[in-house]
Formats: C-alpha cells, structure tokens, sequence
C-alpha cells in the first residue's frame, strides 16, 4: 500500500461518514444513507476520472473502497444521536475528506500530465464535487456556494501550496501531508473565527 | 436482433414512457417531455458507460432507441387525462423499466469484464439513475430516496438472483426473464404491502 | 486560430457572463460566481465529449477558455448595478452563448463521426447543459424546461438549418454564420413576440 492508496481510502472513509450523516440529518433510511455516502465519497475522484479520461473510474472493482462506505455507512446509522447534532460531526468529517481529497487529486491529476493549473482544479473538484452531488440530493444549497465561507478557496490555499513545494528539495510525504493540514486547518480557522471572501 | 437488445429497447421505452408522464404530472410542455423522456430512458445507461469507459455511450447513433423515446413521449403527450392519474401509471411503466434496465446492466458490466458485486452495483445504477435525474429535474425528492420504499432494494433483490443462478445450468435467457420479474414482483408487492426498509 | 476555435472561445466567455450574472441574481460571493460561469461556460461541451468519447475533454490545459472564464466572472462582480437588471444581461448574453455553441457542438460532432440527427442532438446539449446545470445550482426551474419558451426549439431550427445547408455549395464559414444567426434571432424575437410551443 503507498501512500497515495492510504489518503485516498482515508478521504473515502471520511467522506462517506459525512454522506451518512447528512442522510440521518435529512432523516433518510439507510438505503439513502448509502446512495447519499457513495455520492459523497465517490462523486469527486469520479468526475475527475471522467474529465481527464481514466478508465475505468478509479473506484471499479475496488474492494476496499467499497467497504470502508459500507462500514462508514453502517457506523453512522447504528449510533443513536439527535439530528441535532450531526451538524458538527459533518463539519468535522467534511474538512478532514476536502483535505485528503484536494491532496489526491492533485496527485493523480499530475500523474495523468495536466500542467498545475489545471491540477489544482481537478484537485478542487475532487474535493468538493461529491459533497456538492449529495447536497444537491437532499435539496440543501450546497455548501460550496454557501456565500463567503471559505470552502473551495481552503483546497485552493492548500493545493496551491502542494504545487509551490514542488519545485523545492522537500520530501514528497511530507509536502501532501502539508497539503492535507493546511486544507484542514483553513476550513477549520475560517468557521471558527467566521472569515468570509472579501464582498466586492 | 438478440435478447439483450430487446430488453434494452424495451426499457428504453417505458422508461420514456415514465419520464414523459412525470413531465406531464409537473406541467410541462411536450419539449420538456422530450427531455424528461431522454434523461429517464438513457440517464442510468449513459452514467453506466461512462464509468465503465465504453465509448461512445450506447445510444450514440441508435435511431432505434430513439424512435422509441419519441414515440413514447408523443403516446404520453397525446392522451388527455388529467394529472391525478399519471401517478399511478408512472408507477407500473417505472416499475417494468426497473426490471428491464437491472438486467440490461449487470449483462453489460459482466461483458465489459467488471466482477460480480460491481456488476450489481452497475445493474442498480442503470436501472435507477435515469429515473434520479428526471426527478432532479422536475425539483421532486427522488424516487429512490424517499423514506423506507423498496426501489433499488427490488433491483438489488433481482440482480443478485441473476448472479447466483448464473452459476448454475439454467438457460441463460430463463435468468434473464426471473431477473426481471422478480425486480418488478417485489416493487408492486412491496407498495401493495406498504414493506419498507427496516428502521435502526 | 481557426474560426471553430473563435466561436468556441466566444460562446465561453459570454457563457461565464451568463454564469457570472445568474450567480449575482441568486446573490452568490465572487467564489459562487466562478463556479457557475465555468458550469455554464464548460458544462455542454464537456458532456459532449464524454458522451462521444473524446478525451481527455475539450478545455482540459487550454488556458484561453480559463482567462475567459475568469475574467468575464471578474467583468460581472465588478460592475455595481442592482441585482434587478441582471435579468435582461442573462437573456442577452444567454441567447449569443446558445447560438456559438450550438454551431460548435454540431461541427464537432460531425468531426467526430456522428450522423446528422445525433450530431444536432449534441449540438442541443452542448449549448443547453451548462445552463441547465448552473440554474440547477442555484436551484431555480431550469430555463430549458420553462413552460413554452422556444428555447432548445431555437438550437433545434438553427442547427437543422446548418445541416440542411451542408449538402449545398455554401462556404462553410457563411453556414455557421447562419446557424448562430437563427439561433440568437428565433429567441430574441421569439421572446419579444412571446411565442411559445404549442399546447396539446
């Protein structure tokens, strides 16, 4: 296993914990938890696949991926919590997935010989597309557009990093893991501290 | 003409019928019961070659499946009850699509060199996302999400029947056949019953 | 630059102004606006070439397309008019990105291998999805889908148009001419004239 399967199974887990969470927020039944934490985990690196032209899409056959959606499925629809108090949970899940995936997309996407521009908006919409979808699915605005929170610019700040590092002597680990935190710690900084884009 | 390609016709063309009738149900005018029409019958198969990597898509050039989506919508537009009586119908034509679609799908997936559990996963994709989108489109909560209804449970149901008995001697088309009877047997009986999904 | 190369590139960046116009009607930040001038300026071209098989798709390391994008979305949220007049700019600038893309899409699929009726299929679709999708985002009726409106029906009649008059001796640059003429008149007077399909 390296490490670019370990971000990626990470981001999956995660991302599919906060599908189900906001598939009991909606008070689906488990079955729409599924469907709502497949969209969420698979949605992004599936569009990313589809666009760049990888075939099939990463996620095929991929048994592992398929049960850490299953468990992470199964995880949040046995524990008994209010809905009430999903809300924190999915914030937390979703920061950590929009740090992991924005770092594998960029990842992949290079690989895949786009130049880094490009890169970073594949990494972008690896990171963002699948919570998109299952918002789009319970009918909730999704977060994405939500005015000024800092959400696709925390994948910016953090991929735009990752590409800067690049060009210097620092270890390849070292710079996704950088990536990943400064994803996380944006998301997590700006909603405490209620940073907005500046209006115009 | 073969077996598979029947049963895709088939689909194709309740399923236009379906999306032709929701149009209706939502007011629309025939153009969008053209797309309604488009989005349910090729919806789920187009979703499943895209991410199988079959190129192009399977209604690239078909004048058949066309002609089909057409004619159903005109059916559709041409009669003239009144709204409150679309429901019901909508019901039978997406339930016979269902089965139809189900099979249709884990029989390409399964050519297309894909292993079982994806095969089924594929299966419930081509079968329930054309019918996803329509609702989307038309703003409804979607079929397969609402609370505690047997729909992609029926698909599941059927598909894994057609992936057990594959390994026994039975006539491949007699599979086929019990695939899809059953997929609409337990929709119609599971809303004649009230079943839902188990609660947690 | 060949003269498919200036349509495409115009229709993108009045697309990204519709995007960018329809994010400040729905009151969206400056982040909001980028993502729906990219969905409305990239979305039909790019399931185009997913739907055809062309890949990676279209606009995949074209840095024009992206500074087109980028600075129509800055062009609208720079501008300080109230959200009240936007509606007008989105019919203008929506109906000229209709007729390039209609145009564009026909020729490419045609390139492509496509036959007449599915390449003016694709040609729909390339310049109706970007549109649909960004109004899908901000959650309002998609216009393509509005009760009557000869919208789509404008693409339909401007490219059955192009491909009638491919089998004569025009210049095939007068053609497109004409196609992206009709296109943007069948709308403007259409709407002026409040046309609409007819009921059955």
């Amino acid at each position: 296993m390296n490490l670019l399967d370990l971000v990626t199974w990470t981001g999956t887990f995660v991302f599919a914990l906060t599908g189900a969470l906001k598939a009991r927020a909606s008070r689906m039944d488990i079955f729409g938890g599924m469907v709502m934490a497949f969209a969420t985990a698979y949605g992004g690196g599936t569009l990313r696949d589809l666009l760049i032209g990888i075939k099939p899409v990463n996620w095929i056959n991929d048994y592992v991926a398929l049960l850490l959606v299953l468990s992470g499925t199964l995880l949040v629809f046995l524990r008994k919590e209010k809905s009430g108090r999903f809300e924190k949970a999915i914030f937390f899940t979703d920061a950590i997935g929009l740090g992991m995936f924005t770092a594998a997309g960029i990842e992949i996407s290079l690989q895949s010989g786009l130049n880094d521009v490009y890169a970073l908006i594949m990494g972008i919409i690896t990171a963002t597309f699948g919570g998109l979808i299952a918002d789009i699915l319970r009918n909730e605005i999704p977060y994405l557009l939500r005015k000024g929170e800092l959400y696709a610019t925390a994948c910016a700040i953090g991929g735009a990093t990752f590409l800067l590092l690049r060009n210097t002597s620092l270890n390849h680990q070292v710079i996704l893991f950088l990536c990943i935190m400064i994803v996380v710690g944006v998301r997590i900084y700006s909603k405490r501290k209620r940073l907005t884009l500046p209006e115009i």
